[in-house]
């Protein structure tokens, strides 16, 4: 087994949120054992991964094999079919690892009656980065990351309010980075009115994300430290209709009714395709309750603090069985600086 | 800290072995959180990593920040220098993992001069990548890599020479993978004779390695294996003034003195910057003592086979002290179904 559909699916995880509602995909040309071509989406309406990797291959792509991290698309979207540029650049054979489900499924077959082979070689590792893409693109609603940092007993502060601060600062850099491959922080007004965040990324050359703000009533403080800098837009939504900007980069988002279904499909359609919640027990108890969470990160401070549990980080309205309670697969635990991270997804 | 670097480092690691007596480089250029160029230097005489991924970006590299896994370069090789490139783009700033001492070092002053910010962002990852170029370049010699399959007794063979096969099935896979990423594979006339090898590879895509053949006397018989296909080019050093070659792709190297150390310097100039030792008792030991030898790996198969040790892979004419023994540091051990390899360097 040769190493270049691992390649493929390296730069597919180098652009991961930086393409929006479209996938991360990696491409890789080789032909006459070298690589002579590699590419990447790196932006919705960009390029496509196979055409950037074509372009750099020219006519070195000639009888190559191309190994793409996903099916190679067969329709006109904001770009020409791959499966076109794949054969008119004259390939031999095309790889990939994970099958695109949201296209019509034709693409083996014009590429086949083209004379061009078509292997498919599975990955976990490709199958993985597809898997909530495929779900939000089918739900047309964004991939959800709900990230949580809390004591041992559960809570994201004390019982007056004090959360600043439960992890530690390596926690915080990787939070950073969390925020850097989403393409938007969403949050409830209550947390901007009590921590006062900023919620943009301070890793080296990172991408803030858009900020989003739920507040069903609309009664802002614009002092607020995160009206201060125009890093990323800043979107509220609210059902109060009169609520206006008081600048450019901050958009007022008026629905009818601030239920979750309704935020989701709004902020996907704005092109978000990547969703980091961080939020208080509210909006964190909404969203885990939600069944478009794909993934829960859990930072875990090792200290408890008892009270009553005001700010307990899952709270629900009913009792629920225990047979019912939401169950996770743990993907990865990580020890950072004695705090300790646990990605999961939601069974 | 991002993770830009990394990946500039990951597409140097992509290429490695197929650049010739160049080095492995990537590039990544970012620009508003987002990247916005890949690049690797794909082939000896091809553009550089910089050029590919600027090529990539085209206008959206102004302003923006360019990563590279090795200093850019300030001269006129087979491509303009790299520094000039940078500065025509317009980037604001340039990072890179490891200094390039084989280089005249002004290029620092030359992008400053042209208020170009640059930060020297260490890497132990890109310095091992480049740790035996620098040594390869400045000796003019190839890097040099060993490998040996042995029983834990030290033995490549019984004393009858029968050694196919020790090792197991996925370490040969294994060698494969060594293979693709040598320009070059080198043995003895006594280990084709014996084991009637191809030194090919095999795995999807790969790329055969030059084959080198070690032959003082010269006498060559054309009809082993290794002479039967033409997927790589064979060279073979000889003292043999007379001896001619069957076929195209065979070349005959006379040397009047086939001593290492001219050999070496040969192979180095026709191109090949990675060599692979794949041979026998013999030459084995010769590059073992070499001041050349940059790492070793040896396959150890779980057994014993005892005997008089007429094909162990290390022997000396004279007996060396113990305190003078050459000594190897570990980089990795790992295990292959039930054999285990190492990987070593001089140390």
């Amino acid at each position: 087994m040769s190493n270049f559909m691992q390649y493929a699916i390296q730069l597919a995880q180098m652009v991961e949120g930086q393409t929006g509602v479209n996938p991360p995909v990696g491409s890789v040309v080789v032909n006459d054992g070298r690589i002579v071509g590699l590419g990447a989406h790196l932006m919705q309406g960009d390029k496509h991964a196979e055409v950037q990797a074509l372009d750099m291959a020219q006519d070195k792509a000639k009888g190559g094999t191309i190994y793409i991290s996903l099916e190679p698309c067969t329709h006109y979207g904001s770009t020409p079919p791959c499966v076109n540029k794949i054969i008119e650049f004259g390939l031999s054979k095309v790889i990939y690892a994970v099958k695109d489900t949201t296209l019509p499924s034709e693409g083996n077959a014009i590429l086949q009656k083209a004379g061009i082979e078509v292997e498919y070689q599975h990955s976990t590792e490709a199958a993985q980065l597809y898997e909530d893409f495929f779900k939000a693109k089918n739900n047309k609603v964004p991939e959800i990351t709900v990230k949580v940092s809390t004591t041992l007993d559960g809570k994201q502060a004390t019982d007056n309010g004090q959360s600043q601060w439960i992890t530690n600062p390596e926690v915080k850099q990787d939070v950073y980075r969390l925020r850097h491959t989403h393409d938007a922080v969403l949050t409830g007004y209550g947390t901007v009115e009590a921590d006062n965040p900023r919620y943009t990324t301070c890793i080296q050359d990172g991408k803030h994300p858009t900020r989003i703000i739920l507040s069903r009533k609309g009664d802002i403080d614009f002092s607020k430290q995160i009206f201060h800098d125009n890093l990323s837009e800043i979107w509220i939504y609210t059902e109060h209709e009169s609520l206006t900007s008081p600048n450019e980069h901050i958009k007022i988002i008026h629905l009818a009714d601030c239920k979750l279904d309704n935020i989701l499909t709004d902020i996907y359609e704005r092109g978000v395709g990547k969703l980091l919640i961080e939020a208080g027990p509210r909006v964190t108890s909404a969203f885990l309750q939600s069944k478009y969470l794909d993934q829960l990160i859990i930072y875990y401070a090792p200290k408890i603090i008892g009270g009553r549990g005001i700010h307990q980080f899952y709270q629900t309205d009913h009792v629920i069985d225990l047979d019912q309670a939401t169950q996770f697969e743990i993907i990865s635990t990580e020890l950072i600086n004695q705090n300790i991270k646990m990605i999961m997804r939601k069974k």
